[in-house]
C-alpha cells in the first residue's frame, strides 16, 4: 500500500505491506485525510518525528472484531489509551500517560491507504454528513473541547484571535452555542467564511486592539504574539483559552495575569460526539475551509501547498 | 507627623502635616505595619513609585463619620474603588479600573503615623486577635483568595512552591481547609514553621522535583523559575495558581500547558472576612513569621533588614 513518510523535514511516499490488525482493532481504508498545522510542524522536525503522519481522517472499516462495523464510514479518536490507568478510569483517556497518538506519537498515522485504530476509538458517520465534512470531526472536536473546559462560555461575549483553520472552527462552534463572537484576523478572505455564518469579524490593521474588553478570549493565532494580545484583550477576572501550539518558549509578562486575576486554560483534543452533532444538524459549515483536494501519492506537493500563506485545509484522498 | 517616603530606590523619612479626612473616610492612627515584598519591589523602583508605601497595617480610628468606629482597632482593604462602575456593582471592586490602592497606586500608604481610608474598606478587629496577628490580615486574605478562585481545592492534594512569607501563609490557609499540602522550599528554618502546623515539607536539594504529581500547584516562589517548575509538577488537566509577582517577562513553554490542558490562575488580593475568621479561630499561626519589629523612624534600616535573605516579616510600629 501507499503511505506518506516524514523524516527530518522531508515528505516522501513509501510502499509498505498492509498493516496487521491486532485484536480489538479495526483495519480502515482511507477515504479522506486532512493536513493539520501539527503535521506541518512534524514535517519541520520540531518533535523529532519520523513515520507516517495524519490524524484527521474519514475511512471505511474493512476488517474488525465487531462485524457491524465492517463497511461503515468512520472517524476515529486519535489517542490510543491503555484503558486501565487512573486517567482512563476517570474518563480522561486523552491524558493517559501510556497513550500513543495516531500519526503523532508512536502509532502510524492516517495518511496511508490503510490504517488501524482500536474499535473503541471509532465513531460511525451518519449518512447525512458528507465525507468532506466528516474529515473535519477531529479538529472540530478540538474546538468543542473549549466548551467542555469552560462551561460558562455559551451566551457570553468572546473574542477569537486568529483566522486560520482552527480559529475559523472555534468561531463557528462558539457562535453555534450562542456566544457573541468577535473574530480578529489578518486575512479578509478567511474572515469572510465566518462573516457568512453571521459572525462579527475584524481585520487587524493599524488600529490598536481593544484592551480589557472581553470576558473570554481564545488565542488561535498559532503565534507567540497571540498570548500577549489575548492577555491584553481579556477583562480582569476573565479567561483566555490557549489553542495555539507554539514551538519553544514564549516570553509572557505574568504581572497583568496576576494583577487582573486572569485564568489561562490550555486546550487540546476534544470528544468527537459534540462535533458530530454539530455537523449532523448543520450548525457549522466546514466546507468553505477546503482549499484543495489532492491524491495521497501527491503528498509532497500537498504538504507544500498546505504551508502556503492564504491556504486553509488541504485534503488527501486515496489514489 | 512622621511618614516613610520612597523614591528612586531610596527610603527616607518625611515630616508632613496630618492628612485631611474626606467625607466617608476614616482617619487612622498606625499601630503596626508590615513590610511586604511588593514594598521592596516599589523601593527597587520597578513601578516608578514615589510616595508613602505600606498596605499591610492595623490601626486605631481617630476620626470618622460613623462615630461607632472611633477608637476601634481596624484593618483595611487596600483597593479604593469608585463604587459606581459595573465592576463595583458586580462585587468586584478589587478590579475597579478607577481604583487607587493604599501605598501602591495614587493613595498614600500606611507607613505613616496617620492614614486615611474609606470607612467601607475597614474591618474592626475582634479583641481576641492580637495586633501582631491582625497586621497579617491583608496577606492572609491574598492567600485565602485562592479558595474563592478555585473552590474545588479544599480536601485536595496540593503542592505549594516557595517558603517565603506568602508561601508560608498559603500553606497554612490550605492546610486549614483540609488540603493535603506538600510545601517545597529552599530554607529549612522557614519550612519548620509549616511543619510545626502539621504540614508536609520538603527542602529542595539536588533531587528532581516530582513531575505530573499534583492536581493543584501554587507558585509562591517569587521567581521566574517557579512557574516552569509548577507547570512541570502539575498533573494533566490540573491547575496552577500564580501567586508570584515577577518583574518583567518570563519565558514560558506553552506546549505542555496546552498538551496537558493545564489551567493557570492569576491570583492577587482577597476578601478580608475569611482571613479574619481564620485568625479568630486560631486556624493559622502567623506570629512565627515575624522576624523583627522596628520603629517607623527606622524605616530605612527596616527596609534593608526585610530584604536580607532568611528574614520573614519586618513590622513597623509608631514611634
Amino acid at each position: 500500500m501507499i503511505c506518506v513518510y516524514l523524516e527530518s523535514g522531508a515528505v516522501g511516499i513509501l510502499h509498505l505491506p498492509q498493516p496487521s490488525r491486532p485484536e480489538g482493532f479495526a483495519l480502515i481504508r482511507l477515504l479522506l485525510g486532512g493536513i493539520c498545522n501539527t503535521d506541518l510542524e512534524l514535517q519541520r522536525g520540531y518533535y523529532g518525528f519520523a513515520g507516517t503522519p495524519g490524524h484527521e481522517f474519514v475511512g471505511e472499516v474493512v476488517a474488525a472484531d465487531s462485524v457491524d462495523l465492517i463497511g461503515r464510514r468512520v472517524v476515529g479518536e486519535i489517542n490510543l489509551a491503555c484503558g486501565r490507568c487512573s486517567w482512563c478510569q476517570r474518563g480522561l483517556s486523552r491524558h493517559c500517560p501510556q497513550r500513543t497518538v495516531l500519526g503523532i506519537v508512536r502509532h502510524p498515522g492516517a495518511f496511508s491507504e490503510f490504517l488501524t485504530l482500536p474499535e473503541r476509538n471509532l465513531h460511525v458517520i451518519p449518512d447525512s454528513i458528507p465525507l468532506e465534512a466528516a474529515v473535519f470531526v477531529e479538529p472540530l472536536a478540538a474546538a468543542c473541547e473549549i466548551l467542555d473546559q469552560v462551561p460558562s462560555l455559551p451566551g457570553s461575549e468572546v473574542a477569537v484571535l486568529g483566522d486560520g483553520k482552527l480559529g475559523l472552527l472555534v468561531a463557528q462552534v462558539l457562535h453555534a452555542h450562542g456566544c457573541r463572537v468577535q473574530q480578529f484576523g489578518k486575512h479578509a478572505p478567511k474572515l469572510a467564511i465566518s462573516a457568512a455564518r453571521g459572525i462579527a469579524t475584524e481585520v487587524i490593521g493599524t488600529e490598536l486592539l481593544p484592551t480589557a474588553a472581553f470576558p473570554y478570549v481564545v488565542d488561535a493565532t498559532g503565534s507567540p504574539a497571540g498570548l500577549r494580545a489575548a492577555v491584553s484583550m481579556v477583562e480582569p477576572t476573565g479567561t483566555v483559552i490557549l489553542k495555539s501550539t507554539v514551538h519553544g518558549e514564549v516570553p509572557v509578562d505574568t504581572a497583568p495575569v496576576i494583577v487582573n486575576e486572569i485564568t489561562l486554560v490550555g486546550s487540546r483534543c476534544g470528544r468527537f460526539e459534540p462535533a458530530l452533532a454539530l455537523l449532523a444538524r448543520g450548525a457549522v459549515d466546514v466546507r468553505p475551509l477546503v482549499s484543495e483536494r489532492m491524491k495521497l501519492s501527491q503528498a509532497p506537493a500537498a504538504f507544500a501547498r498546505a504551508a502556503e500563506p492564504g491556504i486553509l485545509k488541504v485534503l488527501l484522498q486515496a489514489d
